[in-house]
Parts: structure tokens; sequence; C-alpha cells
């Protein structure tokens, strides 16, 4: 196992000493339970958003915590659920006294903890709500989820609903612009090479020189089909049909176009992929008006790459051109 | 081989028609010669920012073009110089009278062709000056270099000398102040995997399950010495200790840290070795006024890291701190 690491258990306690270390000046890091915060929060009157699930997926949550995104986020460890106190610590700690909305990929692991979190929160009486992402058009149901999987469109509704809560949407407000995102956005993602988990020490699947995984999950969970390599071209179709028609997305409509690369995959493919997706889209009659490449929700070092569609109109588009200050994302201030 | 692409032959005209597609607000590409020019270049008055190099260490250097850093790169081949007629038509493209800098990382190639194409400049009766970065201190010549390589320092000087540029110096104080972030940064680097140049199509070099190479060059050039396979902490210190030794930096100095990534390396990874690298310097009594953690200067999917050290002072941190708008960095706009 090839990995700049000092031991698998101490992975995620170093990476988050890192965090500390290098972005002192926008979060702080808790160790007891795991969370990372934003530096000035709680911040009074104003909705706190926190989410979290299993580390490996950088910068995604931790990356993401700070001025216009996220108020808190909950590490697990590599690829597995963070627990209901980490939720309940960090949640309580970003509480300015509005309520707190939790943002939850679709995951069976993430989704009991984070309810269980609400519920104790509850009692402490603080209002919370949920939104949900299960945005993968892959397959119906999976390795760990009932129903689809939340997977590129959680950064999207991060950065947007972050930049709602900065404005002074309320709570209700809020979880109603989640669940409008949450409806009109899909993806789907593919690996070139597996990859491995720490305390596995081995790759958690097995691809052949010339074999790829289409409809891959961002844990590696198997996807919609194992077939030849293809060139980027066709790939980017494979991903960009079942996206495009699922919701489906119409001709004159206007859209944010995501690519994200899984960790591995180095920036010059990721624009080779988008430059297809753009030509794609723009022959479907859709209008890009915003997007970003990059590698934002990963699996590790596994080779890949995801696509995300999400459906703009003015108020999106002005949330997203609101200024961001986090580790992993920033513009505007 | 493995990778996002539909030929060698178009991997790089692809990915600039991808950025063009993607970030047709900052940017604007020339595919005659290949080049990418700020859009709102040239600046009457103002210096112009020219860099380039061989394709796969993206996002530099044309994502590195936009407010507060470059005003034009050059891409070659992939880890090939560009052509002097490139970097000629693309300081021509951004000269707004004030003359051109060319910052050149120190390789035989890159060195000689952007010295053919000052000299066309010269015809012309444009002003021209060349800053070098030389900042790897694995070897002293190597298979590229008469003397060092120029590596991860590249990208500081690219932000510090937009910045300055931005702010109206001319060309000889632009000159002067590239020549001293030359002599007070260092770098050093490592990787753990080779990558693979995709018209080759097979690895540049071999590594055994349990070694790695350190002091590697970001073409996968041989480096110090391969060696069995170490912790985070302990590859860290391999990098750190030559660094700090070279100039050498001393107790009681600021120094901006940049952990850059190879390319195939997570996030995850870089923070602890973030981690080490800030406990190293403060042990050495080096306060770290700024810093950088990504992957900025890459060597396609090669799976390693690279750590530069530059001496900072007010002055610089000033520059550090102002508004910069590219697609691989961007921040304060």
């Amino acid at each position: 196992m090839k990995k700049l690491i000092n031991s698998p258990e101490n992975v995620v306690r170093e990476e988050l000493e890192g965090i500390q270390l290098a972005h002192g000046d926008i979060v702080r890091v808790s160790f007891d339970p795991f969370y990372v915060a934003r530096k000035d929060a709680p911040i009074k009157g104003k909705v706190g958003l926190v989410s979290g699930g299993g580390s490996g997926h950088e910068p995604m949550h931790g990356g993401f915590v700070g001025l216009g995104m996220l108020d808190a986020a909950c590490p697990g460890h590599v690829f597995t659920s963070p627990t209901p106190d980490q939720m309940f610590e960090a949640s309580k700690a970003v509480n300015g006294g509005a309520g707190i909305l939790h943002i939850v990929k679709n995951y069976t692991g993430d989704v009991m903890n984070f309810d269980l979190a609400a519920d104790m929160l509850r009692e402490e009486k603080i209002d919370v709500a949920s939104v949900l992402t299960d945005d993968d058009v892959a397959v119906q149901d999976s390795l760990y989820t009932a129903g689809r999987r939340g997977v590129g469109l959680t950064v999207l509704m991060e950065k947007l609903l972050g930049a709602a809560a900065e404005k002074g949407m309320d709570l209700a407000q809020l979880k109603a612009l989640g669940d409008s995102i949450r409806a009109t956005g899909r993806s789907m993602g593919m690996a070139l090479t597996p990859c491995t988990v720490p305390h596995a020490g081995k790759p958690s699947f097995e691809l052949g020189e010339n074999e790829m995984e289409v409809g891959i999950g961002i844990h590696g969970e198997p996807g919609r089909k194992r077939v030849s390599l293809a060139s980027a071209d066709e790939i980017t179709q494979m991903l960009m049909e079942p996206i495009l028609s699922d919701l489906p997305f119409k001709s004159g409509e206007s859209i944010i176009l995501f690519v994200n690369g899984m960790g591995g995959t180095p920036l010059i493919e990721l624009y080779i992929v988008y430059r297809r997706a753009a030509q794609i889209a723009e022959k479907h009659g859709l209008k890009i008006v915003r997007n970003l490449v990059g590698s934002y929700i990963t699996s590790l070092e596994m080779a890949g790459t995801s696509i995300t569609v999400l459906r703009a109109n003015d108020n999106l588009i002005s949330l997203w051109d609101a200024p961001v200050k986090t580790a992993g994302l920033r513009w505007g201030i």
C-alpha cells in the first residue's frame, strides 16, 4: 500500500491536525469528538449548516467549512459514517439560535446517524431540519443505500445553501431550497482504477488492465457495468446520456455543469471530459451558466470522473456567485 | 494506459478547448500557436507576465492566467518545452507597452526557447526580461538541466510577481523582485508511483511495490535516492531537512510553506505531510505566515508530494494576500 500516511488508525486525526495548522484562520478543529467548525461560529441569528460523512472524499466536507458554505463538518473514519455524537456536538457548537440544517448524503449509516443526532438536538430544544442528496442516476439501490446514492450534487448543495444561509434565509426556507436543488440535480461517475482504504491495505475491488467501471459509487461500490476501456468522449457520453435523460433536462434550460475528479485523475484529463460534456449539453440545447472543474468529492486515489448537472435559475446563479472562503473553495472575499 | 483521453496527439488541444469552454470569462485560448491569455490583455501600462513549459503539470501554467497572476501561458506537448514562436506570439498578444517578463523554469529546452523568443521580441522593440526558478535542492545537475531544476517555487513566483505587476511595478523592479524570490525559495519532491506520458503509453520509470524515489523531478527524472517506503513523517523529514539546510533558513525567520501534490495524491495525505512539515518548521524556529496545500504543480497522475519553503517578509505577505482570479487559484475578488 503506497500512501503518505503514518498508520492507518491515525489517518483522520493527523489529517485534522494538518487542517488545523494550515487553516486556523478559517476553522477550529475539535478532536473529541472529531469535527471541523467555522472559527467564527456560532453566528447569532444564522442557521447553522452541518454536514459530514466518511473521510476519504476530501476536500468534502471539512474543506467546505467557512464563510459561505458549512458551519461544521463531521468526518468519520475512511469510508465510514461519523457517529451521532459527532453530529450532535458539532451542531451544538455552531448553533446560533436559528436552528440547524443537516446536509446528508443518502447512505444508510449517514442517514440513520444524522436522524439520531437530530433527535438528540430536539431534546435540547434546538430546531433541526435535514436535506438529502441522492443524485446518482447509476443505480436505484446500492451496496450502502436504499434508493440512490448522494454524490457530486452535495458539493453544489453546500455551496448554494451556504450562500443562502449567509444571506439570512431561515430554516424552513433553506430546507425548501435544498429540496428543490435535490429535485433538479443529477450525477453519474466512473472509475479507471480502484482505491485502497488504509486499514484494509489492499484495493477494495479489482479492475483489469483494459476494464473500467461505469456508474461507480464514491466508495468504489459497483456501478451499472464493467466494460472495456473507452475514449474520453465515449465515457463522457456514457455519463451524460443517463444524467440528461433522467430528470429529464429539457432544451432551453440553464444548467450548472460540474466535472469532478475522483482523486487520482489529473486536471488535464478533467478538461478533456469537460470539453465533451459541454458539447453534449449544447447539443441538447442546454445553456451552461456556471461550471466547476476539479477534484472536490473524491474516493482517495481512485482515477476516474463524475459529472453533475443542476438546473439553474437567476436565484441559484446569484447564490453561486456569492463569496466563499473555505480551504477547498474560495472566491469573492 | 488508463487515461481519460481520446488520443495522445490531441491531449493538449482538447484540454485547451475544455479550458476555453470552462473559463471563457477569464481567458482566451489561441490554437495557432497554442497559448492561454488573459481575456482582458493587453493591459495598457502593465508589464505582461508570460510563462510556459511542458503540459502535464496542470493547473500550472494555463490555470494561473488571470487577474493577479500571469498574462499568458504557453503549453508545450506533455513534458516537452513549448516553442519560441508560441512564446513570441503570446508575449506580443499581452504586450501593454510596459515590457514583458518571462518566468522560466530551469530546464534546458525552456531556457533556450524563451531566450530565442526574447531575441525575437527585442527585434520588435519590445522590452523583455526574464526570471528563472531553480529551487529544487535534490540534485545539482539533472537529466534535463544544467544546474538545479525549477519546481514548486514557480507557483509562488507567479502568484507574487502577478500581484506586483498588478500593482504597477515596472519591468526592472519585477525582475529584481523575482530574482530575490528565486534566491530565497527552496523545494524538494518525492514519488510513490511513476506516471505515463500519453504518447509513450507506458510508465516513464519503474518503482517496486516497496520503493519510492526521493528527490524526483516533475517529469519523473531520477532524484537523490531510491529507498524503501517510509512513513509520512519520515518522508516529510527527508524533504524538509535538505530544504532548510540548503539556504539555510534561520531560526526567527518567517516563511510561506507550500505542500504540493504530484497529481495522484489525495488531499487527505497532503494534510498529513503539511502537519509534519509545520511541526519541523516550528522546531527550527520558523514562523509560517502563509501556506498553500494542494496539487498545483503536478506530474500527470504521479503519486507523491513536494515541499517548497520561501522566506517571507511584509511585502511578500501583502502580495500573497492580493486578489487573484484564475482557474487554478482564486481569492479576494
